[in-house]
């Protein structure tokens, strides 16, 4: 064991990987170079859209130990990672390592192929359900949280290789350009896994709404997609704004976001025009539409917000003031903190 | 020497490099990776924003034998390949390889630069002074003449590798994001430029339009971008049309624009609706302005149009029909071949 900068002893390695203890922020500079991926041809008459999830695993190559890729766009209304899973566990592949951006008590089924050891490793945020399952020391080795932006560099660095990602995009067309804010199961914008678009070995785009070329607008670029597959339902974005996303009720709470207002108010930031960004959590949620009734009170019009607050959104933004940020549809914004 | 597909001998090595035989289209299957770019930090404090580009060629690291890039968006007006190879002579630096999109007659300060040895190999397309020039045998090695896009293939594989890129853009923020379509030397599209700000082991961006964050939209991101200089012009966009986008005036030339325009008529093509893509050369523009006469002829309002023919399109081209095609601004598309 090892102290870190933060006065607390950290195993020198996990997983058979090296640690770095803390050594305080930007303390460590970055060697080396990003990974690279493997180099494609597109042949006359190939095409990229396969009949079925089960081709898309058989042609990605994807064997047993691998590591697999999923996004939490959908949250608890995500069906892709289920049924991806459910496909890669009859098809008899094992010892997966699991590097989901988040998983939410809509994974349940998760917990079987974890004791089947189709998945034995996570690396990724887990809530609910699958957390209590790996809780228990199912697993083989320690799971790794990472934060959203620390997976990335990780992905970019090569410390987490992605061998194979699934991507679900609510609108995608047969070349592999993709967005999440068209189509019935709309998610608002992808970052969650853009990272994955770019460096792992192989992406499988899933959609249920694939369009003639081109889809617009392209948030994953069809130089970075191997294959598509249609499915019925990519997931339900009714239930993105569950759980973690879902107001507190707990007095304390609500007082600490009635606060959060009130500081924003004193410092002038509530005026016409402006922005800003929440995150997913009862106290945000809860302040998000403290905000939205003082908006209205002052009656004032705001330009963008992201965050974890769709449900809290409509009717406290207009879109009369279009400026650079303001995104096109759907004025949902997902993209949260798990 | 070896005989290729098309029956023509071609050396076995070429500036020390194994060329591979022509086989035949789509005989090749790549290997391999992309190549992979320096793992880099941003600390609390840094700015990218450099005073001169004396500075940011300090800061990229450039030495003797390196290879820098340059792309002519501008054509006929761009000022910013004169600009930086003005300051790479006066730094001392010998022996550079340029990897180019093209060169046109502006670039004809070139000339001092090769025979100062500050630039002894070249790798890109040529028109103009300089073709005379480098066609004399004063280059060390041999030019190579890549298609655009074999271009972006070779610096995706390595082939290419590009240390620094200095790219123009009408307009950058403080981060890097940039793009083409605003500001007083607004080029349209960046697209020739896309693989050496993702390949290059340095990106400088040369704006003479620098916006507070964000620039909008963003063509190249701030991700890729390592340092930005703001210059006073990087070009005169009223050059563009020039040159190689010049219609021409030979008759025989003529005719052939008019058999075109006529074999695109009797296939029915020219339609409400229609889009079409036409590359630089005479013959191509004569083509776009005798399609432009027929469209007003026939009242046919088109989606889109892109290539090397701008001054020919205003006029003939309108936006009743807003598609997903529809380029924001300029309507004129300099993406054309060289």
């Amino acid at each position: 064991m090892t102290l870190n900068a933060v006065g607390r002893f950290i195993p020198e390695e996990i997983n058979g990987r090296k640690l770095r203890p803390f050594q305080g922020a930007f303390s460590f500079t970055p060697a080396g170079c990003s990974v690279s991926t493997p180099l494609k041809i597109s042949r006359p008459g190939d095409t990229k859209v396969l009949k079925s999830i089960d081709e898309a695993i058989r042609r990605s190559g994807l064997s047993d130990g691998m590591t697999v890729s999923f996004h939490h766009h959908l949250r608890y209304g995500d069906m892709v990672l289920n049924m991806v899973l459910e496909r890669i566990a009859a098809a008899g592949i094992k010892g997966l390592r699991l590097a989901q951006t988040a998983l939410f008590g809509v994974h349940e089924p998760l917990v079987r192929h974890i004791r089947n050891k189709v998945v034995t490793r996570i690396e990724g945020s887990i809530n609910d359900v699958v957390g209590y399952e790996t809780s228990k020391g199912v697993l083989e080795a320690p799971t790794v949280l990472r934060s959203h932006g620390g997976r990335t560099r990780a992905i970019e660095s090569g410390d987490l290789h992605i061998d194979v990602a699934f991507i679900g995009a609510s609108e995608a067309d047969p070349l592999g350009n993709c967005n999440g804010v068209n189509g019935p199961s709309a998610i608002g914008p992808m970052g969650y896994s853009y990272a994955d678009a770019q460096y792992a070995d192989t992406v499988v785009v899933i959609t249920d709404n694939l369009v003639p070329f081109p889809a617009h607008p392209i948030s994953i670029p069809m130089t970075q997609v191997d294959y598509i597959v249609k499915v019925k339902n990519i997931g339900d974005p009714d239930r993105i704004a569950m759980g973690t996303l879902t107001m507190t009720d707990n007095p304390v709470r609500l007082k600490i976001a009635r606060y959060v207002v009130e500081a924003l108010d004193a410092c002038g930031y509530i005026k016409d025009g402006f922005s800003f960004q929440a995150g997913a959590g009862g106290i945000s949620i809860a302040a998000v539409k403290y905000l939205g009734d003082r908006m209205r009170e002052k009656r004032v019009v705001g330009i963008f917000v992201m965050g974890g607050s769709p449900s809290m959104l409509p009717g406290c933004w207009k879109r009369e003031q279009p400026g650079p940020f303001l995104i096109p549809s759907p004025s949902i914004q997902p993209q949260s903190r798990a």
